[in-house]
C-alpha cells in the first residue's frame, strides 16, 4: 500500500474540490429557461458506463505490463461486497425523499453538514482510525462552518421543523457514513488492484442506474418514452461535458478511498459547496453575505487544524532485533 | 512572579465571564419603563471609589503584615504611567462616538469583535509573548464565533456600511488593544504589590471619571444640578449591586493582568458576551437561533484550542552546574 502524506492529502481534496465546484457550475450553466432539457437521471448512468470502460482499459493495460502484480481477487464472496454501496444509496435516497415532506430546504440543506461528524464517528468506530483531539474539533469546526454559510439571511435561523425532520436528517446522515466508511473498507481490504475494484464498483453502479431508470418509465407509464431509445434526446456539450467531470471525480473518489480516505472526500465536498458558494456571488452577481465568509474563514482554519503536521507522532515500534545484530551484540 | 497553569487561567476567565454575564443582566433588570432612572455615568465613579478603598485597606494590611515583602515603587516617572489607559479609554470613547456614525448598531457589535485578533497582534509585537499557530487559530475563531452569534436574522449579513465606518472600526480595535495590553505591562513591569498598583490605577481613574461627570454637566449647562449633589439620585439596591459587581470585575481584571493576560480577559468577555445572549434567550423568553449556537459552539472549540495543553513545549534551559557539582563531577 502507497503510503501517502498530509500534505498529498490535502492536494488530492483540492482537485476534488474543482471538480465538485465545477460540476455544480456546469449543472447550472447547461439550464435553459430555468430547467434541464435532458432527462437528469440519465447522466449518472453514462458517467458509470464511462468509468466501467475507461476502468476496463486500464485494468487491461495495467495486466499487460505486469502480470503478476495486477491482483484480482475473483472469489464471489469478494465480488458481491460490491453492489453494496448502490444498495446503501437507494435507501438513503428515500429517506431524503421523506425527510423533505418534514423540512424547507434550506434546513435540508443545514442538517445535510451533519454526515461530517457522522463520517467521523464511523471513521473511528468501524475503521477503528486514530483521529487526533485536534481532528476532531476540525470536524465539528467544519461542520459549524459550512452551517454558518448557509444560514439564510431573510428571516431563517431559527430551528422550527418537527422532531420527525430532525431525526431523518440523523438517519441519513448516518447512511452517507456508512456509504462512505464501507467503500472506503471495500477498497482497501486487499491489495486487488485499484481498476480491477473500479471495475466492480462502476459494473454494479451501471446495472443498479438502469433499473432505476426503467422504474421510473414504469412509473411514469412510460410518457416520456422508454430510456434506452429516449435517453439522450436533449443532451448538448454542456452535459457531456458534466457526464464526463462525473466520471472523472468519480474516479478520483476512488483513488482517494484506497489511498487516502473518506475524511478527505468530506472535506473536498465541504469546501467544494464554499467555493460554489462564493463563486456563484461572482458569476451571478449576487450580494455576498457576512454568513458566507465566516464560513469559508471557519472552513480554513478547519482544514488547516485537521491537516497540520503532527507534533506529537505515536511512539515508534520497538526496534526488532535480528540474531544477526544480536550476535554483534555479544561479540562487543 | 506567581507562575500560573492554563486551567488556573481558564478558571479565572471563567470568574470574569460570569461576572461580566451578570453585570449585563443586571443592567438590564435595572431598567425602569424602559430605561435608567438613575445617571448612568455616576456608577462607574462609584465603583472606581470603591476600588480604591477597597485597594488601600487591602494594601495597608499586606503592608503590616510583611513590610519589607510590600515593594512600592513611589518614582513619580512609574506613578505618571497609571493615568495612561484612562487616557486611551478616553480616546476610544470619541472613536466609538464618530464609528456610530457611520454604521448601525448590528454591524458596531460586529466590528467590535476585530479587538479579539489586534489584542492577539499587540500581544505578540508589543509584549513580545509567544503564541503558537494553534493559539493565533484560536483566536481568528473565537472573533468569527462571536460574529456569528451576532448575525441579525432580519435581513442583515450583507457588508453594506461605508469605508470610514471599517476603518474607525479597526481604529477603535487597535485602541481597545492598546489599553488592554498598555495595563498588562504596567502590572507586569515589576513585582510591585498588586493592591499599590491598583490604588494608583483607581486613584486617576476616579479623578478621570470625576472629570467626566464635570465635563457633562458643563455641557448640558447643569440642566441636571452638578453630579456631586445629584449624583445618587434615583439609585436603587440593584444600581448599589451593579456598581458593587463593577467593582468587583474590575479587581479581577487587575489580577487577571498581573498574573494571568489580557488573552485571558478576551476570553472572558466574549463568552461572557454569549453566555448573557443564552441566557436572555432564557429570561425574556426569545427564539433561540442557530447562529447563536453555532457561535457559541465555535468559541467552545476556541477555547479548547487556546488553552490546550501544549504538547510540544520549549525545551528545557541547559542546566546551571554548579562549582560543587563540578568538583563533585571530577571526584568521579
Amino acid at each position: 500500500m502507497v503510503a501517502i502524506t498530509n500534505m498529498q492529502k490535502l492536494g488530492a481534496a483540492a482537485t476534488l474540490t474543482l471538480l465538485t465546484c465545477s460540476q455544480g457550475l456546469l449543472m447550472e450553466a447547461s439550464k435553459e429557461g430555468g430547467h434541464y432539457p435532458y432527462n437528469v437521471a440519465t447522466v449518472p448512468l453514462m458517467s458509470e458506463l464511462m468509468k466501467f470502460f475507461l476502468s476496463a482499459i486500464l485494468l487491461y493495460k495495467a495486466h499487460n505490463r505486469d502480470p503478476k502484480g495486477t491482483q484480482m481477487t475473483t472469489d464471489w464472496k469478494s465480488v458481491l461486497l460490491f453492489p453494496i454501496p448502490s444498495v446503501i444509496y437507494l435507501f438513503h435516497n428515500n429517506v431524503q425523499f421523506y425527510t423533505m415532506a418534514y423540512v424547507d430546504a434550506a434546513t435540508y440543506q443545514i442538517l445535510g453538514n451533519l454526515k461530517i461528524v457522522t463520517t467521523g464517528a464511523l471513521f473511528y468506530i468501524a475503521l477503528k482510525r486514530h483521529l487526533s483531539r485536534i481532528q476532531w474539533l476540525a470536524l465539528v469546526l467544519l461542520m459549524a462552518g459550512a452551517t454558518t454559510s448557509q444560514i439564510s439571511s431573510n428571516g431563517g435561523g431559527t430551528l422550527q421543523a418537527p422532531i420527525q425532520g430532525y431525526m431523518l436528517g440523523i438517519v441519513s446522515a448516518c447512511l452517507s457514513a456508512t456509504a462512505g466508511v464501507y467503500t472506503e473498507f471495500l477498497m482497501k481490504k486487499n491489495n486487488d488492484n485499484l481498476y480491477f475494484q473500479n471495475l466492480q464498483l462502476y459494473g454494479f453502479g451501471t446495472i443498479f442506474n438502469a433499473i432505476r431508470l426503467t422504474v421510473d418509465d414504469y412509473n411514469s407509464s412510460y410518457e416520456n418514452g422508454f430510456w434506452l431509445s429516449t435517453g439522450l434526446r436533449g443532451w448538448n456539450t454542456i452535459t457531456w461535458l458534466i457526464a464526463i467531470n462525473f466520471a472523472f471525480s468519480g474516479l478520483f473518489v476512488s483513488w482517494i478511498m484506497k489511498f487516502a480516505d473518506t475524511i478527505v472526500k468530506v472535506y473536498a465536498t465541504s469546501s467544494a459547496m464554499l467555493l460554489t458558494a462564493l463563486l456563484s456571488v461572482w458569476f451571478f452577481d449576487l450580494e455576498p453575505t457576512l454568513q458566507l465568509f465566516l464560513g469559508i474563514l471557519i472552513a480554513c482554519i478547519s482544514i488547516n487544524l485537521y491537516f497540520m503536521p503532527n507534533d506529537s507522532p505515536p511512539p515508534p515500534p520497538a526496534p526488532v532485533v535480528t540474531k544477526d545484530e544480536e550476535e554483534v551484540d555479544r561479540a562487543r
